[in-house]
């Protein structure tokens, strides 16, 4: 029979899933979500532990802390460490971890994702350099899911933003009187539901609420809410009427004037938005457009033609052909009759081609 | 060794062969092209005829007449006639060629395609009640093919209307200065050029000639002309200049003033024009389609923004949602980084869907 003490694979792995539950604990923001669990050398769970935010110590320290409270100093003697990122190798607001994993007298460490941070990598080789076994990579899938869209964050320094409208193939929003309702069909509108449960925050202008007084939750066809519900922001100077449905939606909505979009976004972000979603109107999705503030373009384009002025975008501030915002088509669905194009902006270039 | 002399399989099908390419010689026009071969019991062609338009002796009229002046009015005894369409059974400006096959002893008729027509129809039955042998369908896909754009004028009572446009994904036609080339890129241009190659007339407006000076001819991708041009046609009251690419055509064009656009199209059919293919700009494809004109959609759309005031359509006469104009969308192609919506107009109706 195999050394199943010095390589517990199934604890490991049920203590890497326990791991990654543990880290949804933690607040999402501009610290990512880790989680951490201490095992002995047996395979039997020590501690638990989870980041909580900026400036709070890391998960696997948090655990660390937990267990010595208890235990006493040496409790972490030849256990194992299961991390769900990296441990760090970096002195920020709370020391490296590498550092206090060797203190510990940890024998093993498990992580799921490398940590990509400039600063704050190279904590496995400072654990190898000091005699500790390490093994990368467990449920790694999971583990980069869960920093996906903080490492979206980080890159971009912002929340990443999906802007969504719905328009007539020729780029209408509505019917010259303003009618609109609806261009899309169900499958397009349920698709719009599903991708706002993803979305962290929800945000309309005051044009499209005064209009539309959309509820700004995310429901299933049959009316039924999802689990996760985006938060819902107004922007704009005009009041929210008393009456109107957003102040029905399960979370408090916040309002701003948007006169500054990058500081919304910083605010939104500090308060652990990582995925904006920008559902218009016209006005408001040009703003970010021409502020160069959307990631991606979720555009459902109906099967109809309607002319006329009430366009589903504006001035975006191109000038001339040169400045055109070219897009890269990442996917196009077919969603009952409607279209679906998913979008992302590609680097600003001139068009090359000519007839 | 069967009876070959009555049944000269290979015989009919080189007739036929023969007939749908004697067909092309006909015009197209207001009239369908057909052939005829008249073949002797022994499978030889002893005749040909063809239709050359309206008022015209049919196809098979036309061989046995041509026959019967050369070898006197007993040619035609016991001979097959092979003919691209069902003869018809209808006395118009040239008499029921049914009767005329009997009157000539004919003994089998081979023919490609039905006769749809309600008065002409019928053919096949009155030849088979006078103790004719009548062989249907031989070749029948290349009948059909060839009478295609001829049913479609006949269904329409006028020639069927392509509009083509390229569009930003939000329906921008140029940017704000009206700068516009080039929005699409090489692959959505080699497939417009394809598809002019199969219009019998390609129509702009002299807002399009005067500032793009279209040449509007099907070219291929290395620029030589394809072999079937189609005929161009401007529109509108301002003059072509003496220097316009369009001088150039192959073919002589033609202006309208473009006041009565149903009456144009009556007039491009009477010139043998069976599809017809609207090249914009925007004012006239909107003009197509307010008249209710517009058979078929070609859009390219670039992966582009553009904002602004050009857009690819303008004033469609929809002024209210109930009055949008649904289509079908028949295939969404991905042409290089373009896309190419195919769409037909749906018959007008109310849109049903709730939220
Ligand atoms: N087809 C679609 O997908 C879709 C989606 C949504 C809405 N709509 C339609 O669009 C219409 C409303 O359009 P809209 O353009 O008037 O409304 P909007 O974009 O929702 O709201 C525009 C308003 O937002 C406020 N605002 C504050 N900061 C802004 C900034 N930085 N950029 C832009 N706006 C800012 C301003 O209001 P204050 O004066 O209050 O400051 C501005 O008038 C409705 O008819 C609705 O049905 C269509
Ligand atoms: N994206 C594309 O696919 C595409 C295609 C073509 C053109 N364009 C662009 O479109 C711009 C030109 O657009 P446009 O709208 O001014 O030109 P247009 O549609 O080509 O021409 C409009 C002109 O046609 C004449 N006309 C006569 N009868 C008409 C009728 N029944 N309906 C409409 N027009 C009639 C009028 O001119 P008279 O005053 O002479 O009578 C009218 O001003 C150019 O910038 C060109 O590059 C884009």
């Amino acid at each position: 029979m195999p050394d199943v003490q010095h390589h517990p694979a199934t604890g490991d792995d049920a203590a890497m899933r326990r791991a990654l539950a543990l880290a949804l604990h933690g607040p999402r923001g501009v610290n990512p979500q880790v989680g951490a669990v201490i095992l002995s050398p047996a395979g039997e769970i020590l501690s638990e532990g989870w980041h909580r935010g900026a400036g709070t110590p890391h998960a696997e320290v948090d655990a660390l802390t937990t267990l010595g409270a208890q235990h006493g100093p040496d409790a972490a003697r030849g256990a194992t460490a299961v991390v769900t990122l990296e441990p760090c190798n970096h002195t920020g607001r709370t020391g490296p971890c590498a550092e206090a994993l060797i203190e510990a007298g940890v024998a093993r460490v498990v992580y799921a994702a490398d940590d990509p941070g400039a600063l704050s990598g190279g904590g496995a080789a400072r654990l190898r350099a000091a005699g500790i076994e390490v093994v990368a990579g467990l449920r790694g899938d999971e583990g980069r899911a869960l920093l996906d869209s903080w490492l979206t964050v980080q890159r971009l320094g912002r929340p990443h933003v999906t802007a969504k409208w719905a328009q007539s193939l020729d780029g209408r929003a509505a019917a010259s009187d303003g009618t609109s309702q609806w261009i899309t069909g169900p499958a397009a509108r349920a698709d719009v539901h599903r991708r706002r449960a993803d979305a962290d925050a929800i945000v309309v202008g005051t044009g499209t609420l005064l209009t539309d007084d959309p509820a700004l939750t995310a429901r299933r066809p049959d009316g039924s809410l999802y689990d996760a519900q985006p938060r819902p922001v107004v922007i704009g100077t005009r009041a929210v009427p008393q009456e109107a449905a957003v102040r029905r939606h399960p979370r408090p909505f916040l309002q701003d004037e948007g006169e500054d979009l990058p500081d919304l976004l910083d605010r939104l972000r500090e308060l652990g938005a990582h995925r904006v979603f920008v559902e218009g109107g016209p006005t408001l999705a040009s703003s970010f457009l021409r502020a160069g503030l959307v990631d991606e373009l979720l555009v459902y384009v109906a099967p109809t033609l309607l002319g006329g002025d009430r366009l589903a975008l504006g001035d975006i501030g191109v000038p001339t052909i040169d400045a055109q915002r070219r897009l890269d088509v990442r996917d196009v669905e077919r969603l009952g009759d409607d279209l679906l194009v998913v979008a992302t902006p590609r680097q600003a270039r001139k068009s090359e081609e000519g007839d």
